[in-house]
């Protein structure tokens, strides 16, 4: 949806988003530097999990800060009066994102389970197509105006959705028992927070089809995706850390290197 | 060719350039950060190549970024109608991009090898020479505007490229043999991504040359030429970061460093 269409929207609503997209800069920035800080304190077959967790939320970081430009290049308030510049909100940097996010958070997953290199090289591959081929067919959609047009893309994009939640349930299964016992949960975690937090998406892109219009609809929209990001790329971040510092822990002691210290998680 | 012959563009068209050269940005950035995090996780002997590798993603997350700003100085949309502002898009910022990156490409392809000192700095110079001379041939068909004097230029620089074609395919052919059996795959992928991808860069050249006039011309060689720098810098930094790793494990693993742990690429 371009916002060409959407100028009746109110103060309340502009700010709304306004701030939403700036909490989202400080978060993705902020989450960015606890990652790659924290990758000297794992071994260093957890690093490249740890380099690619954080660089998830530095292409957010990046694509927020556009957003947010963006945002108020479209919109001017004055004595609490709000109009429209007339320049487009560029909506597409959230597609741009995904396209490169989305396939690496499925390979940090991937990486932090730490399988052989023939696993992770296909799992990761498999994986990464999945959702770059899921985030492409979303796009034809997402820029449409008519719901029926709409409904069409967003049914082709749940096919992949589908398929890596299935990756994820039933074709991980027995790579997530070879774990150890300690962080099992954890990756039981990482897995329903990804399906939990991509569902947003599917949800969020439905709003202007289910009658909400205007502001009301550009409001919704940009805030939930704001949140459904967060969730997806720091939260589930902040879990892959954990997984990756338990693991490693484990490995040192297991080596001797560590005896009686712990990193506390 | 220099945008003043093309103000006919559309708004779609003008979007399309604008969101492909911002997603060579998140990628180039990211790209870097990448590869420079990784430098840690090498030998000190493979430290050198992922240097380089970074250095190529971060001049053209620069030359991305002044390419960004040059395009939305070009063009202003108000109210979804486009209008030339009569300032000229830079295209040469790509030229001075690849004097710098091409050469360095094939230097990294060369530094990941681990071959002797001498066959280094030999293969080193040949290759690096011939890429410059390469893209110095192709800068002149570039801004002309006539095709016979594009079609010149493009075959004047085919010849260097060509000869990197042997160089990489026949001269390498005994240094690859003597490379461990887990990276050989993974330098041929190397060798054949830089053909390929190297291989857009005159088709996309010949665009203009085969009846595409116009906005559509424009758009076609921008978003070609960003697809091209993508594959061939940071897609191809992927595997050259993917050789060092497993060079490195290979060889701490010889030295008896790490008897039990692997790093997983």
């Amino acid at each position: 949806m371009c916002s060409s269409d959407l100028q009746e929207i109110t103060v309340g609503q502009y700010e709304l988003v306004y701030n939403a997209l700036s909490f989202a800069i400080a978060t993705m920035g902020a989450a960015t530097l606890f990652f790659w800080l924290g990758r000297s304190q794992v071994t260093e077959r957890y690093q490249t999990a740890l380099t690619i967790t954080g660089l998830v939320t530095a292409i957010a970081f990046y694509h927020y800060f556009r957003m947010f430009e963006s945002w108020g290049a479209a919109y001017t308030v004055v004595d609490g009066q709000i109009k429209a510049t007339g320049v487009a909100f560029n909506d597409a940097y959230r597609y741009v994102d995904w396209l490169l996010t989305v396939p690496l958070l499925l390979v940090e997953l991937i990486l932090v389970m730490g399988l052989s290199r023939q696993e992770t090289w296909s799992r990761g591959v498999r994986l990464g197509a999945l959702a770059a081929v899921m985030i492409l067919l979303g796009y034809p959609g997402e820029i449409a105006d008519d719901s029926s047009t709409r409904w069409i893309w967003w049914a082709l994009a749940m096919i992949p959705f589908a398929w890596i939640v299935y990756e994820l349930f039933v074709g991980l299964g027995d790579a997530i028992k070879q774990q150890p016992e300690d962080v099992r949960g954890l990756i039981d975690v990482a897995r329903w927070l990804t399906v939990i937090s991509w569902s947003f998406y599917p949800v969020v892109f439905v709003f202007p089809m289910i009658g909400m219009t205007g502001g009301t609809a550009e409001t919704a929209v940009q805030v939930g995706y704001t949140v459904a990001d967060i969730v997806a790329k720091a939260v589930f971040g902040v879990v892959i850390y954990m997984i990756a510092v338990r693991k490693s822990t484990d490995e040192r002691r297991a080596a001797g290197l560590v005896p009686s210290m712990e990193i506390v998680t």
